[in-house]
């Protein structure tokens, strides 16, 4: 394959191994910004070049939450946009599944013990057999989660914007009817895009369904959740308990109450870990040099009308 | 169904009702000691009659790890006796699937952190996707245990007696083949039952041929492994880490180095937590009564040569 024949795409802004393997074995080569017809950028918005040659049709970005990108004023309608939506997708269902798993099993409070306290933590260690899990926005994170789920002899809820049925999970749900499942189901996973129509999708009237047995994940935006509702309901023990890797605020500020609560799991954004990303994102990109040279449709393109 | 047709069951030493119901919808009786052809206890082995009468041809057990009932010498020859094994296999199974992902995610250290520490944790938040997990004892629990992993992208090598292929693994390996596996996969969960043969299957040899980042899972008996060599890797950092649900010695006691190496999770033997224990039994119990009026073989027949 000759360099006319191939798609020319520049990496940037540096030379990722696994970025720059996962475009030649899709059969790209790498380029220069000025000879370019594609780009796959490895970094934030910061570092992206303000203005792009017409010959650029596609930019690959890196991330799957791609809000700060349309901040920044980058993303426009002269091309087309795709993010890395799907590509972390598993990577952040494990840690929503952990999340969930530790919360029930009650891991923290056995991991602070420095003593056999079997009768004490025995009778507080709970389990996902049988019980009933909602996933909240089930896209593509919530897709890999509920083999987790199905793996615990869970019972899946699946809320989508169309309500067209999930494969394995018992149930789908349309979003418009999302205020059946908090008095329904047992635990919570939020997995929504954060838009103005899901911003503090849970708060205190949600909240007072839940069990006080019941745990909510949010591996998705902070904005989802009312934090002032959520720490109300985890202090007065209404809930079961919140396993948070997004918070609103983010980062959440030295001394806020939800670093003390004992029912309140916090990890700071780290579901899909930079370190790993350059790893799972080669497929994703792979694919799309694929797909651009044979002129087919992208995986994962970006609507800015719809903001993701 | 009249008594004379129905199977004669005694439940002791208490009439848990979610065990009472799972007999009686098998078609089974409940009566007293005297007059029973089957046994379920619901307890520990203190507590069992001394002397059983003849009439009694079947004993269940509630527990799937039997050494203290061979122990006290109630299992005798003259009847058929069945343990839990493959009831609580899916509880036990999660409680592994928790303890590995919340090691390898870092969640411990995280949890204990009071403040937004995410470049500092970014790092060492690893993921499973792609990783190699032996299952050394690939019975019940590790089989329940596989869908989790493979939710996650990894590759199962599954370790048992015969080397049967095990569904789902990628790779099954007979026990005499189990000093493959320390070199090449990443991660390891023991599940073998504990016997003279398995004492301290993962000593200092094993250990050393492990890499920094592996985890060790031990779910099944304290035995198993040899706690000084673990300490000692621990210590020195030569594997990543170890969540063990199961000690040796185990209680294990207070001041125990293992309460305090950061990288070595303990929750004290609670995978399957006696509250949650009647009912996993019942579905079990019901379908041995099924069988046991069939006269069919039983599930879960303890072999007291073997001694399991």
């Amino acid at each position: 394959m000759t360099a006319h024949s191939a798609t020319r795409v520049h990496l940037g802004p540096v030379e990722d191994p696994y970025l720059a393997d996962g475009i030649r074995r899709a059969g790209g080569v790498l380029v220069s910004l000025d000879e370019a017809e594609a780009i796959v950028w490895a970094q934030g918005p910061d570092t992206f070049p303000a203005t792009l040659p017409d010959s650029v049709r596609w930019v690959q970005l890196p991330f799957a939450g791609i809000e700060p990108w349309f901040e920044a004023g980058v993303i426009d309608d002269e091309r087309v946009w795709t993010s890395a939506a799907g590509a972390y997708a598993g990577n952040v269902a494990e840690h929503a599944a952990m999340l969930l798993l530790a919360g029930i099993r009650s891991l923290p409070e056995q991991f602070a013990a420095q003593s056999w306290r079997k009768d004490e933590f025995d009778p507080r260690v709970g389990t996902l057999q049988g019980s009933t899990v909602a996933i909240i926005g089930c896209g593509g994170i919530g897709r890999a989660l509920i083999p987790y789920l199905t793996a615990s002899n869970a019972k899946v809820v699946a809320v989508t914007r169309s309500g067209t049925p999930v494969e394995g999970a018992a149930e789908t749900l349309s979003a418009s009817r999302t205020g059946e499942v908090w008095s329904t189901a047992d635990h919570f996973v939020i997995a929504a895009p954060a838009t103005s129509a899901t911003r503090h999708l849970v708060g205190k009237a949600e909240l007072d369904q839940m069990s006080s047995s019941s745990w909510i994940v949010n591996i998705a935006r902070g904005s989802l959740i009312d934090t002032d509702a959520l720490v109300e309901a985890l202090d007065a023990g209404s809930i079961g308990g919140a396993a948070l890797d997004v918070t609103d605020p983010e980062p959440l500020p030295d001394g806020h109450r939800l670093w003390t609560l004992p029912n309140a799991i916090i990890t700071p954004h780290v579901a899909n870990p930079a370190t790993t990303l350059p790893r799972l994102l080669a497929d994703h990109v792979a694919a799309n040099v694929v797909r651009f040279s044979a002129g087919e449709d992208l995986v994962a393109v970006i609507d800015p009308a719809a903001g993701y």
